[in-house]
């Protein structure tokens, strides 16, 4: 130990070699953790409770104890180091998920729990004993790809997942939710013991999985709120009729219709401006054949937004033009909302603390909100969350070809270092 | 036999009880017929060689020979029923074909086999012997429901199905053609012995398939042309993005493109106005996936008219507002033709020959285009063809709901036996 030899600026504002090692350190982790659950077609398939996943779980573990800090899982198999402060009622969290889509890529998640313990690495190594506990978790699960069930890890830490939510839910081979975490040497948690009151802040590090920060030439993205969205699926019910002998006069063509709606809905979100995103990801016709004129439609929006007004008002605009549409095409619409998941704000105070550590450091940031969903807005209801994004290439993620450039994974360590000093060892 | 006692007035004047008959007596056949094939879930699958057709093939031979006519496969498996004429060097035929799509209807194809063999019993019942043959033929195929090819029965008449397309084919249970057609104890025709030279007309009666007789309250269509087709895939390659993270300005959404392509394509077609129609049947989209902006849209275009230079000045149009349209998505747009069939007039001498029977016996017709494919198309390039139409229950074809009114099969049946005593016992 160090202590008082080194500065955090000596970190944050590494240049030449000191930031090169860290750079370096962090992806060859993230290659290393990587390594379990690599798939044949180049990507990484780490689902919950496979064997893949509970070899990097046993890793990480022995990793955290390597570097000095007390690993432990709870119940369900969310994974903890601890660096312990002088103040064990207090904890600050960070970390993010060890699970992944199938063929996923290595950064997704992975980088959250790297950052963590390279973070706490050397906080420790540099500033010793913080004033509270600061505690890395990789979380058992958030993606939702093995069984029909999302955010188990981070629902677990804060009380909110249910056990009858997944006592009879089953993989894609059938195999049950339960029987898996068992296999896996875990169960549920012992829901009389309560929720943990010590943690006073959880900061999440991830890819941004967009191109926002690419195109901005920026290395760090500060999130102020995660967006809400909504959820449709759209059901055009016309006629189908022989596409020779049926005039188009006599139509009640299905996909006339859905085309019309799909164009005017993107058409309103374009008009509509940043952060409102309207997708039309999913079409299915029916019967979808080249001679047929389509009976049926079925499409899905998705629309997300920051602020849940703008969301509510856009929809009910775009609700009211299908129906205006459906009804000029003479065709039978159903609309059906199945997800209004309200948007989530950051903690305004960490959001704060954290932009003030990265001007100070000089740190090439931005301020912005998160289009996709985190375990962050698990947190952020119950404990003052921030988020930190890195750039990810060409916004791509879910997809071996995720990456970002080890510069950058630097620069989100040293972001991080910062946002963990200032919650854990400051008064 | 009871000629000179009986005129065709008799017949085509027919009401009350006399129509009545016939009504049933047709409707009966085509129930009878439909009983070889009939399906489980309602519905007629009489593929080419297969039990089913065998079968009904064989019983339409019997029923020809039970009513006098001279019944003999060719090689291929085409079924001619014959009532010899006093010149034998001239045939009229009429007929159709006897395969269905896999659970069709009773009415496809099997009317216009039925209705040949009524009009020839009752031919030959009431004016005896003809001038000229008169054949009715039950086609071996049309459809293409069983192999990738079609018009089998009617291209082995002509003489323009060709050996070697087929010779290596096989149905979807991996079953060879050749083989199919040798265990149902055909061959393939003798090439050396060249073509029928006997044929002078092609009748061929058929349901329409559409539903502008049943529209405008007509009993029977006359077609005095098939429409000429042209069919597209275009494959709009974008940018698959992540439906969050992406701002709406930094997509290249397929869907989006093809949704407009889509509106402009059938807008355009309701400008043009009948007879020409445009239909997209069948839409993919790639990833699929509702929180992903779609990187690529495939769809389909099947554009139709009785005239070939409608059909090319709209494609043109058509192709030339695409490729606008890519542009402004900034997405690459790849159109391919794979189909361009010019229409097939009708006989304009035997049309007119079946029109002036239709007025003077008073029928309830109409002068129509056929929006479909038929044998006749095969057989109008090399013998003078005219197609009857009777309506269809809501346009509705290829399915086990196909249903024509009894009293509109009888129009249908007096229609064709006016047509082939002009053609068959006139000089």
């Amino acid at each position: 130990m160090r202590k008082g030899r080194w500065k955090l600026g000596n970190i944050l504002k590494a240049t030449g070699k000191q930031l090169d090692a860290l750079a370096e350190e962090t992806a060859q982790k993230l290659d290393w953790l990587g390594g379990f659950g690599k798939d044949s077609e180049g990507g990484v398939s780490r689902l919950l409770y496979s064997k893949e996943w509970v070899d990097g779980q046993n890793a990480l573990k022995e990793w955290m104890e390597n570097e000095g800090l007390e690993a432990r899982f709870d119940e369900v198999g969310n994974l903890f180091g601890t660096l312990q402060g002088k103040n064990t009622d207090e904890t600050i969290l960070t970390g993010s998920h060890v699970d992944t889509v199938k063929n996923g890529g290595r950064y997704d998640g992975a980088y959250g729990i790297v950052a963590g313990i390279l973070a706490l690495k050397y906080l420790k190594e540099q500033f010793g004993q913080p004033l509270r506990n600061i505690e890395v978790v990789s979380m058992a699960e958030e993606e939702g790809s093995r069984f029909p069930y999302t955010f188990w890890g981070s629902k677990n830490i804060v009380g909110s997942a249910k056990r009858e939510d997944v006592e009879t839910i089953t993989d894609f081979d059938g195999v049950p939710f339960v029987e898996a975490m068992s296999n896996a040497g875990f169960g549920f948690r012992d829901e009389s013991k309560g929720t943990r009151n010590d943690l006073k802040a959880f900061v999440e590090v991830h890819v941004e999985q967009g191109s926002v920060l690419e195109t901005e030439k920026k290395s760090v993205g500060v999130v102020h709120s995660i967006v809400g969205q909504r959820r449709y699926t759209v059901e055009i019910t016309g006629e189908a009729n022989h596409a020779g002998t049926t005039p188009m006069g006599y139509r009640k063509d299905a996909v006339f219709a859905a085309s019309q709606m799909i164009v005017e809905i993107i058409t309103m979100a374009k008009e509509a401006g940043d952060p409102l995103v309207a997708t039309v990801g999913k079409i299915e016709v029916q019967p979808n054949i080249v001679n047929v004129v389509p009976g049926k439609a079925i499409f899905t929006i998705d629309v997300r937004h920051t602020d849940k007004e703008a969301i509510v008002s856009f929809t009910e605009k775009m609700t009211a033009r299908m129906n205006d549409i459906s009804k000029e095409h003479v065709v039978e619409t159903a609309i059906d909302m199945w997800m209004d998941a309200d948007p989530v704000p950051m903690d305004q105070t960490v959001v704060e603390l954290i932009e003030k550590q990265c001007k100070e450091n000089g740190l090439n940031y931005k301020l912005m909100h998160s289009g996709a969903g985190h375990d962050s807005q698990i947190f952020a209801p119950v404990v003052p969350t921030a988020m930190l994004f890195v750039p990810s290439l060409k916004g791509i993620s879910h997809n071996p070809a995720e990456f970002t450039e080890p510069a950058d994974l630097a620069e989100g360590v040293k972001a991080l270092i910062g946002a963990l000093y200032e919650l854990g060892y400051k008064e």
